[in-house]
This record gives C-alpha cells, sequence and structure tokens, in this order.
C-alpha cells in the first residue's frame, strides 16, 4: 500500500525472502532490474501470491549442489497449478556481515538461514567460539542485527544484502565449497502469456514432471523405460512421500527435451500407461 | 561423568535430541528400556561418538511419511563406515504441552523442531495468535520453557516428554495427519557383533546401498535393471547431490532381500560393472 504507483508494464515477481536474498539476484538474472519485488516470509506465501494475482511470476529455489533439493517446493509444485517457464543458477557466496564498528572479537552469535549455516562449517569449525543462529532468512538476518544494532553478533548472508542494508563485511567467501549453487524455477500461472527472459537457455530445453507408480516390484524401472528406451536424457529424479500411503513414493523427473519433440510426446504417453497420476510441471529452456 | 556406574552389561545408545524424543522411543521399541541413552545436540554428533566409542550403538531417523528423508543423515551413512542393523517405525503423536497454570488462552509463541512445527499446520491455521518459533528439539523445547518457566509459551512434543519434564499437555494428537510415521535406522560399528534386538522383522529381510552412476544417459536405468531383471523389489530410490560435481547425483537403494540371497548377490556385482562408486550401507530384517 505504501509503494509508489508503477506503471502498468511493471512485472511484480514474489519470492523468499529480503531484499539481497539470492533469490532475489535470481530474479534480476531472469527477468532484469526493473521488476518490482514482492518478498514473502515462507514458500508457501510465494506460490499463494501468484495464484491469487498478488503477482505476475514467481522465483522458487529448487536445489542446491551441496545441500540438495529444497523439497517443500517440489511439494508446492504439486499442490499449486503453477507452470515452470524459466531456470536459472546463482553461486552462493556467504560473507561475514556485522554492524559497522563490530569487530570479529567481538561476534559471539552468528545468525543466518540453516542452510547457510551449515555451508560455512569449515569457519565454524575455526570459529569455536561463535554459536549457531538459525534464523528464516539470510538476507533477513543483516537487516536484523542492523535494525538491532547488535554488537555481539553478525549475519551470514550475500555481498548485496550488506550493501541494502548498510552492514560492514568481516569476512568474504566464507563458504566450504566454492562449487555451491543454488537452482531457481521462475513460476507462471497456467495459461500466462510467455515472459521476455533475460537469460536464455543455451543447451535445449527441459521438461519436469511428476508422476506415481503402480505399488508393484519394478514398477520404477519399467517408468524410466519410456525414455530410456527412446534415449531420452534425465538431468534429475527426486522422490517425495506419497501423503497418505506410508511408505510409497511420488517421483519428480526431470529430462532433456521440449514437449515439441515427438520422443517426449510419445514417452510422457507411455509414461500415461505405466503410472497412476502423472502431470507436466513445465518445460523450458535449460 | 556425573552418571552412576552402570553394568558392565549395558548399552550405551546415542540418538539426537533430548530424553523423551521419538527417537528415544525408537531406542526402547528396538532394545527395550533397560539401556543408556546418549544424548546429542546434532545428527553427526550421533555418528561421531558411536565412530569414537562413546556408544556401542546409535538410533537415527530417515524419513518421515509426511516430511520425507532425513537427507543429512543419507549423507552421514556415506561419510561414516557405520553398518544398519536394525530398523523400525514410531507413529508420531504431537501434543501441545505448556508449564502447568498455563493455559491455552496465555500462549503466543510455540517452540518446537521445525518438522513438527510443519506437521501441525492445521492447528497453527485455526489459531493464528501463535507464533511459530524453531527449536533444535521437540523433547528439548518442553525442558526448556518448563527450566525458563515461560507463561506465554507451549511446546510440541511427545507425551511422554511432558511426563518427564513435568509439563502439562494441553491439546493432545494436533498432528495433521494420523499417518505419521518416523522410519529409524540401528547403527553398529562396521564388523561389531549382532545385537538382541527386540522388534524382530516379519516380512524378510532389507538391503540398503548407495552407489553413483557414470553420467551418461541411461545411466539409471541400467543400474535398476540390475535388480528389476532379478524381480528384486525396490522398497525407496533417494537421490543426493554428489559434492564436487555440480547437477551430479548420488543414488540410496533400499531392496527387498538379503546378502545371502544369490540373486541380491549377483544383483549387486552387476551393479558393480554399471557404477562408479557402490557401498553396501546395511542387511537387516524388515
Amino acid at each position: 500500500m505504501a509503494k509508489h504507483l508503477k506503471s502498468k508494464r511493471t512485472l511484480r515477481v514474489a519470492f523468499q525472502g529480503e531484499a539481497g536474498a539470492f533469490s532475489h539476484e535470481a530474479i534480476v538474472k531472469l527477468l532484469g532490474p526493473d521488476v518490482e519485488v514482492v518478498p514473502c516470509q515462507r514458500f508457501e506465501e510465494v506460490f499463494a501470491t501468484l495464484r491469487s494475482g498478488g503477482c505476475e511470476a514467481s522465483v522458487i529455489p529448487i536445489e542446491n549442489t551441496l545441500h540438495g533439493s529444497v523439497h517443500e517446493n517440489y511439494d508446492h509444485l504439486l499442490h499449486f497449478d503453477h507452470q515452470i517457464v524459466a531456470e536459472t543458477s546463482v553461486r552462493i557466496v556467504h560473507n561475514l556481515i556485522a554492524v559497522p564498528g563490530v569487530r570479529l572479537a567481538n561476534v559471539r552469535r552468528v545468525y543466518s538461514h540453516p542452510v547457510a549455516l551449515n555451508q560455512c562449517l569449515s569457519f565454524f569449525a575455526a570459529n569455536p567460539q561463535f554459536e549457531r543462529e538459525p534464523f528464516y532468512d539470510t538476507a533477513g538476518s543483516v537487516k536484523m542485527i542492523m535494525a538491532e544494532g547488535l554488537k555481539d553478533a553478525a549475519a551470514i548472508a550475500s555481498a548485496v544484502s550488506a550493501t541494502i542494508y548498510g552492514g560492514r563485511i568481516l569476512r568474504r567467501s566464507i563458504e566450504d565449497d566454492r562449487q555451491n549453487f543454488t537452482r531457481f524455477f521462475l513460476l507462471r500461472r497456467a495459461g500466462d502469456a510467455p515472459l521476455p527472459v533475460v537469460e536464455k537457455g543455451k543447451k535445449g530445453w527441459k521438461t519436469t514432471l511428476v508422476f506415481t507408480t503402480r505399488n508393484q516390484p519394478g514398477s520404477l524401472f519399467r517408468a524410466l523405460s519410456a525414455f530410456a528406451l527412446r534415449d531420452i536424457s534425465l538431468a534429475k529424479i527426486e522422490s517425495r512421500p506419497l501423503r497418505g500411503k506410508p511408505w510409497e513414493y511420488l517421483f519428480y523427473l526431470e529430462l532433456l527435451g521440449s514437449l515439441d519433440e515427438e520422443r517426449v510426446k510419445r514417452a510422457i504417453g507411455h509414461l500415461e500407461e505405466l503410472s497412476d497420476m502423472q502431470r507436466v510441471l513445465g518445460c523450458f529452456p535449460a
């Protein structure tokens, strides 16, 4: 309500976290800087805001090369009827950020998202005096230590969040592993027009789908045969528990190929014969 | 150090959480009440305590029927050289617990493990005045509100943790879904003698293994063929990111069968041909 009136053409894009979060960086990579960002506290809000028309697109993290999949978002992809229309990946660089004037020797507590805390374990091993304090967001933890003016605390977040909130970087790049990337999906409502995505795929297309198999021996193997026997490569498979059926699973597949290709269409038709339920979640440039 | 001297035969069993945690319940189901429990703050400690000889066995949660796998523990199974020797499952019943005298109307904040908070979403939707406060453990949150004597807070945990710490149950069974079970593994050091497990499997055996495939089209399909073509059923497949190789994965398989069976031995031999790395993590009664 307090926001300026924007021109009709300004795209609103929801994401989880505060301004300066890695999802914010993914939005800029995908759509450029001229969008209006809509920060949300929870991932579910990011999906719900898109459904209710509170934004025209949403960006969610789907997997990190160290931590693995963001399983909650796989669940939301199933329950909301949105489409994945693009992907991008962002290299995660973690920095230790404090209120200006606070020195490393003053720091007792370090706030950040639990995943970020877990990605700086060597730093914590070398600094056992630091207490790890889980917080709901990386950039949000910088915002909080600045707002509270904490003199014995620091936050772990992106360099851009230090700039946004006026924090000082005490240590740069404290992540354990430089092979630390997060992949993000850009979501639109089913049926919405395509968006002009800045970062175009150069490696062809990907299609993501979800299915359940009949609960019988060899059913996953048979389901995968629909793709393997047509030389369609899988980029990823992820299993999630099936609600109400203990110890049964849903499978999410990401394949290299487009719905425009005849072999992909036929593979999906074949999978339909072999599965109890299936749904395409999106087809987008890789 | 403050503990009583125990007879030489008392088995020490490590778990994550405080006395009264669901892992504690799993220990009693697996080994009976006459064991000495060793509470740990983090899962990694539970594995490390077993390695260093600080206990003779460890119990870890591996998956929940609503939340999915405990991925961190899959990673630890790979990095520590322990063996899975038994499994059990525990039905998760969540209760809202407060300091005696505190009424529901006084409660503003509710502490518990994030997974437990996420499993009581209908309860929180019906009580929007409650702030959810993530805590490192379910039973530990009861211990904390009791120790601090909090008058405006409650915890979500097992009924037994209310008994242990003297809390009062304000609402019973507030979990969203009664099909809420957690499966636990009992771990021993590789080469340790078998334990007399109370809860014996009645459905044959399971074998758990981990492998990586060559990064080429159809490689997961071929790996699964080693089992499918021998009519060996898979109970579960789980993928995890491969460190240092962005967008490549490790696979954990759980199959129905024992290492004593010829077809299982042959399937594992066959998988060896098809995989870059493989290791059996355990063979245990289902």
